[in-house]
C-alpha cells in the first residue's frame, strides 16, 4: 500500500477544484434528536452529475499523460461512474468509451451519451463485460479507468472528507457506505491523515455483505447475487481497496433493506434533500449501532442523489 | 396600506432570527441552460417545519403583548400555517389552538399535535371553520392570527427576500407563488423597498386563478373549487394582500397542472432537493414566459418542501 501525505491530498483537491463543486454540509436537529448524536451530512448528492464519483473520475483523468489523453479512456459501469467518467472526459476534451450491459436502463444510457461518451454494449454479467472492455482497449488504445480499484480514483474521492473536515475539524467518527470500497478508502485515507483519532466506519447492506465477510475471513469475498436496493453497493472489493479497509476502517456495520429505506425516507422528509438508497446506508448504520455514536460528532458521507422518481420504495 | 421602511424589515429579521433558519440560495447550471436565465433559488423548503410560513408566524407571535401571549393564539389552517403557528408558539411558550377540518390528513394533525398545539376539529368548508374559530376565540380569549391576511405575518415572510437580496443584490426579477398572497406580498414589499427596479412576478395555477382574475377585474375574486395539485395555493386573496399585489406586482403568470408537475420534477431531479408542488409554480412561470426572463437574473422563492412521499405525481 502506498502512503500519502496531507499535502498529496491537498494537491488532488487543488487539481480537481475547477471541475467539481465544494458541496455543503447540512445538519438536522430532528435527526440529531432521533440518534442522540450530532450528525454532519456531507452532501455529495449535490456534486456534479449527482454523486461523489465525479471527484475520483476527474482526478484520474487529470493525471493521464498528454499522449494517453489523446487516445481516450474507457471503463465498464452501469452506474454513477459511467456518468462521472463521461462528464469528466467531456470537461477535459478526452474521448470516453463506456461498456454498459445491454439491459441497462435507457435513462442511464441517455445520461452517458448526453455527456458525449460512446457506449459499447455487452451481454449482462461480469465476464462478458470484461471481455468487451478488453476488446475496446485493444481497438482504441484507450486507458482503462477502474471505477474504484484505482488509487487516483480513491484519492479523488478523498476530497469529500477533506472538505468535510475543513468545515468541521472536530468530528469523532465518519461513516461512508461500502460497495467496491472506492469511497470508503478515500474517506478513511483523508480522515486518518488529518486526524488519526477519527474512527472510520462503513455501512453495508446485509444483502450485499461481501466487505463484512471479507474483513471477517481476511480474504476478498465476492459479492454473490447482491439483492439490495442500494444499487451502488453491489460490487465486490478490489485488491487495492481491501487492504486499505483492513488497515484503516474500524468496523463494517451491516443494515437491512427496510432500515435503508427508512433512513432514506427520513433524509427526504426531514432534510428535504434527495439521496439515493446507497447514500442512506451510512445513516442506517448510525441507527443500527447508536451506542457507538451517542453524544458524538459524526460525519455522514451522502454519496449520491441519482434515483428514478418513478421507482421509489415508498 | 401602511408603508414600511427597510429599517422596519431589518427589525423584523432581527426579531425572528433566533427562531428561523437563514436558508441557502442554490443555483443549477442545467436549469439556467434550459431557461436561458440565471436562476437563484431561495430554499425555504429548508426552513424550520419545511416552509416560509415559519417566518410570518414567528413575527406575529413575537409582537403580541405579554397579556395576549398568556391567553394564547388561534388560527384555522389545514396546511403549513397550522404547523408553523404550532411550532412558533411552542418556541415562545404560547398556547396554540388550531382549527382543522375533521377530514384533514392524520399526518398533518400529528405534526400539529407533535408541536404541542391543541387541535379543534370543524366540519369541512370555510363557513364551518370560521364558526368554529369564533367559538374557540370566545372560549379561550386567544388572539386570532390569520395565515396570510395579516401585515405582521406578511412582514415576517418578507425576510426570505431580504436574505435573498443580501446574498444576491443585483437580481432583475423575483417570482413567488400566489395563493392567499402572504408570501407574494412579503416578497414584493421587501424587493421594492430594497430596489424599486426589481420586477416582482407571481406564479399561479390556472386551476386556482383567483388572484389573476382579481387583478383583471379590480376586485377580489373568490377561489371556487380550486382543483390544483399546488395545495398551498387554493386560498383566495384577502383585503390586506390584494391592494399590495395590485400596487407592487407586475404580472401574475398562470401555469397548467402538467407544467407545475414538470417543474417540480426538474427541481427534484436536477437540484436534488424536495419541494412541494406550490413551490414549483414559480419555476413553471419562468418556463411559461421565457421572453420575460431571458438573460436576466431571477430570484425564485421556493416556498416549502412538505409533501407526502406516498402520493407523488410522478
Amino acid at each position: 500500500m502506498e502512503t500519502h501525505s496531507i499535502n498529496d491530498l491537498k494537491k488532488v483537491a487543488e487539481r480537481i477544484k475547477p471541475y467539481i463543486h465544494k458541496t455543503p454540509v447540512l445538519t438536522s436537529l430532528t435527526l440529531n434528536a432521533m440518534t442522540g448524536s450530532q450528525l454532519f451530512f456531507k452532501c455529495d448528492n449535490f456534486q456534479k452529475m449527482g454523486a461523489f464519483k465525479m471527484r475520483g473520475a476527474t482526478n484520474a483523468l487529470l493525471l493521464l499523460s498528454p499522449a494517453n489523453k489523446l487516445q481516450g479512456v474507457a471503463t465498464h459501469s452501469s452506474g454513477n461512474f459511467a456518468q462521472a467518467l463521461a462528464l469528466a472526459a467531456r470537461n477535459l476534451r478526452v474521448k470516453a468509451y463506456i461498456v454498459m450491459p445491454e439491459d441497462a436502463p435507457q435513462v442511464k444510457k441517455n445520461a452517458v451519451t448526453g455527456y458525449g461518451a460512446e457506449i459499447i454494449e455487452s451481454k449482462p454479467g461480469q465476464k462478458a463485460r470484461e471481455e468487451m472492455i478488453e476488446k475496446v482497449l485493444k481497438r482504441t488504445g484507450a486507458t482503462f479507468i477502474h471505477s474504484y480499484n484505482n488509487i487516483d480514483v480513491i484519492l479523488g474521492n478523498s476530497t469529500a472528507t477533506l472538505e468535510l473536515l475543513e468545515d468541521y475539524p472536530d468530528l469523532d467518527s465518519i461513516i461512508a457506505p461500502v460497495g467496491g470500497g472506492g469511497l470508503l478508502c478515500g474517506t478513511a485515507i483523508a480522515a486518518k491523515l488529518i486526524n488519526p483519532k477519527i474512527e472510520v466506519y462503513a455501512g453495508e447492506p446485509s444483502a450485499a455483505d461481501d466487505a463484512f465477510r471479507s474483513i471477517q475471513t481476511g480474504t476478498i469475498q465476492p459479492s454473490v447475487n447482491p439483492n439490495t436496493i442500494a444499487d451502488g453497493l453491489r460490487t465486490s472489493l478490489g485488491d487495492i481497496t481491501f487492504p486499505i479497509i483492513q488497515k484503516l476502517v474500524k468496523e463494517i456495520i451491516c443494515v437491512e433493506e427496510e432500515e435503508i429505506i427508512a433512513s432514506m425516507k427520513l433524509i427526504w422528509e426531514r432534510m428535504k434533500i434527495i439521496v439515493e438508497p446507497s447514500a442512506a446506508v451510512a445513516l442506517a448504520a448510525v441507527f443500527k449501532r447508536p451506542e457507538y455514536f451517542r453524544n458524538k460528532k459524526i460525519g455522514i458521507i451522502l454519496s449520491g442523489g441519482n434515483v428514478e422518481l418513478s421507482r421509489l420504495p415508498f
